[in-house]
């Protein structure tokens, strides 16, 4: 099975893909999760917003031919946001729900807090450690390090971390962690 | 020229569709405009969110198609709204704005009360007096009523005459008024 974690936002959005077993759900949980690819969706600050959001629809659209996912999972807006941005990641989250189901997937969508409670161990957790989180789920940290590179897009810790994080979460309810 | 006004929502969308002489830009503006058609796109409450936008989205193609707009005006986001609605319109009007880019029309957003001071005369009318004005600028109201329904879809003044109201607002604006 197949998972699509989406981070949604109109200049950056962030996307991992996973990978669980089909019979993930009667089994004892354990590093069973692989890693099928991560990346990000950018579009041009300098452009007018429907050219941007038109943009986001074409790259999930490939996206989703690409990984073919069963599921997708969306990380929900932070309450806590002002107005102007609920509006920009609103009309981003659109587009987002929108695709998948044009592509008849199903979307679950999971709070920051859970996802890092679940992902980090720690509703408080910072991006660093939802990082460490990620990469000992998906078994590539320490020297078993393999695909996952820490030199991510930008030089930093970006919004593939926490979709790869959404995605993961995901699986983790999945199997009633 | 064909003008689309949008007024975006969730569980309805108005859309109303004026035609405007070509040389109106050059010319004395005196009732040019002329209705072509409204109505409104209802999406189920009781179905999922991605499910719904989908929805809207093939609708504005629909319409788009049919109406071969040169232009689209939608209303800007209600800044007293709360965060909860900001983030359901939000949405909505991404796929407006998408769809727009799509087709490659450009679009225009009119702040609330930017539209009812152009339509009513006043930043504060009321639905009857924005629905007024509406008739007035379409030379509908009176006794030359024509087209225009005063049973509109519900029997109540609804978003399709402000999505009317949205495209005279920018054919005013056009206009230098």
């Amino acid at each position: 099975m197949i998972i699509l974690g989406i981070d949604p936002g109109t200049a950056t959005t962030g996307y991992g893909v996973i990978k669980i077993p089909e019979d993930i759900l009667g089994r004892k949980f354990e590093y069973g999760i692989e890693l099928i690819g991560y990346g990000n969706i950018f579009t041009d600050k300098e452009k007018p917003m429907p050219d941007r959001l038109w943009k986001l629809s074409r790259e999930l659209d490939t996206l989703i031919k690409k990984y073919q996912p069963d599921q997708i999972a969306v990380e929900m807006l932070f309450f806590g946001a002002n107005l102007k941005t609920a509006i920009a990641v609103g009309q981003a989250r659109g587009i987002v729900m929108m695709s998948a189901a044009k592509h008849r997937i199903s979307i679950t969508e999971y709070a920051g807090l859970s996802v890092k409670l679940m992902v980090a161990g720690s509703g408080r957790a910072d991006k660093l450690q939802v990082h460490d989180g990620v990469r000992k789920f998906l078994g590539v940290g320490g020297r078993k390090r393999k695909k996952l590179k820490t030199n991510w897009v930008g030089g930093h810790l970006d919004d593939a971390t926490d979709a790869l994080a959404i995605a993961i979460c995901h699986v983790l309810k999945m199997v009633g962690k």
